[in-house]
């Protein structure tokens, strides 16, 4: 199953996809977001509703999860791509345990929405990742337990603007800027993705291809990252976990190839879909 | 004016402390909680509105702040504290810009609830600070406009697990531990606080004097913070903004002296209050 949060004359609901075309659940369900339905355990409820039908084409999507309690992402969990760090700049030490940093959740952009280049950005790059979207409230999940917790998975571009993300070892701040946190196009339940470790992520900058690898090259996989983190705190339902990224990243290519104004970066996970955004100059007063 | 969280009687209210007592507004305001009065732009009714008067003895006082959207903190923004840390550490690197991480918004606890020591962590410490609660949403608020957007001051405990922390240059999990970030004991707006660069910070483990500093030592003051922070990202109502620690940290202290069970931390900050808790055994199933 496929849930969108979508706008349909200028009206924002929730949906189920089905092919071509949205379901529009917000009137069976009494419920009008994706955060809505997971946040009522309202999954079983919403494979089975009706309501109307409308083309997929003729809705504006929006991020499965609008404002996340907690936006996770993971550095360098790509061999691939601690390799392609490690050749721009050979100090930087790879981790031993998994490294965690937050994106903000004020970063979420909507799936097909432009990415602004802030004018204070020199260096704005793409990261596709596999996200995972949480279920249920949980703590000290064990990696064997972890599927239980996970509502689906979504597509995001961890978008990194690597001249501030120099700035602090944080790297909070050059992953946080406002959207460059896309999400989308929808949540995909996992009876649908089958196994996460098996799922082919790429990224297209103007249709050429940048990155191209697997979930499997994963080095912690989901279940080891959903048991690490609920070790420290309570996920809960809505909560996304980015996944990390192969390499490709614009900063790793020789030499750098990184974001421009004009550019369209495409983001695409098996089994999920496709994210899609023009970098555009942001405009400031 | 201060404004609490608070419960009376097993309901959850927001009230204006006056004294020794503090004033139910969530009737005459139709509110219930400071972040819907911070939501709703509702400070100058919050100074006028009446309401039931209770014993500030009688109420159990809870966060200003439940859930932040953002929970910023900056780490190392006392020169004091920095001297501490390359003591214990000669390879730390002291930040060239504002060093920021997040603490996870599920880590907020109440100004008196216990602050529990996990299994999974052997050395826990505090951090006594000075903390921004935001009033209006804002992006690039130039410094010499940044008092604007401050809704009010709480006090901060950055509870830190230095062994999670040492973990991950990101640091966020290490300072994210459910139940590790005390705030309260209410909101102080501006007007009482004055000039935030110009509190006395304190911190007390069973009675002890740990820490004992001035905001007036902050390397980058609030308002540069603000305006660093809103270069990135939208600020936004109910935003919390820990401003770093003075040096006492128990990790700075030769020896070392870290929290165990039992003990009981206070943290003050001149003109908004203070809070206290004890460490208490995290119980794992």
């Amino acid at each position: 199953m496929k849930l969108a949060n979508f706008s349909y004359a200028g009206r924002r609901s929730l949906g189920r996809v089905e092919g071509d075309k949205v379901v529009d659940l917000a009137a069976a369900l009494g419920l009008a977001s994706v955060e809505g339905l997971l946040a009522a355990d309202a999954l079983g409820r919403a494979r089975r509703a009706g309501g109307t039908t409308i083309p997929l084409a003729d809705v504006i999507l929006h991020s499965p999860v609008a404002r996340p309690a907690k936006f996770f992402a993971i550095a360098a969990n790509y061999q691939s791509h601690i390799d392609e760090v490690l050749a721009y700049n050979p100090t930087y030490v790879p981790p031993v345990f998994q490294r965690w940093f937050a994106k903000l959740p004020s970063c979420v952009n909507d799936p097909f929405a432009p990415i602004l280049m802030p004018p204070e950005v020199a260096d704005l790059d793409y990261e596709a990742e596999l996200a995972i979207v949480i279920g249920r409230r949980a703590r000290r999940v064990r990696a064997e337990d972890a599927y239980r917790v996970v509502a689906g998975y979504t597509v995001c571009n961890d978008v990194s603007a690597r001249d501030w993300q120099k700035r602090s070892p944080t790297i909070m701040l050059g992953k946080s800027f406002d959207s460059h946190g896309p999400l989308g196009p929808w949540l995909v339940t996992p009876d649908e993705v089958g196994d996460p470790h098996a799922l082919r992520v790429t990224c297209t900058v103007n249709g050429e291809v940048r990155q191209d690898g697997s979930t499997a090259e994963m080095i912690h996989d989901c279940w080891d990252q959903i048991a690490y983190l609920s070790t420290v705190c309570t996920l809960e339902p809505g909560d996304v976990i980015a996944t990390g990224t192969p390499k490709g990243t614009g900063a790793g290519l020789k030499p750098p190839r990184l974001l421009g104004v004009g550019d369209v970066v495409r983001c695409t996970v098996e089994r999920i879909g496709s994210i899609e955004a023009m970098v555009v100059a942001e405009q400031v007063a």
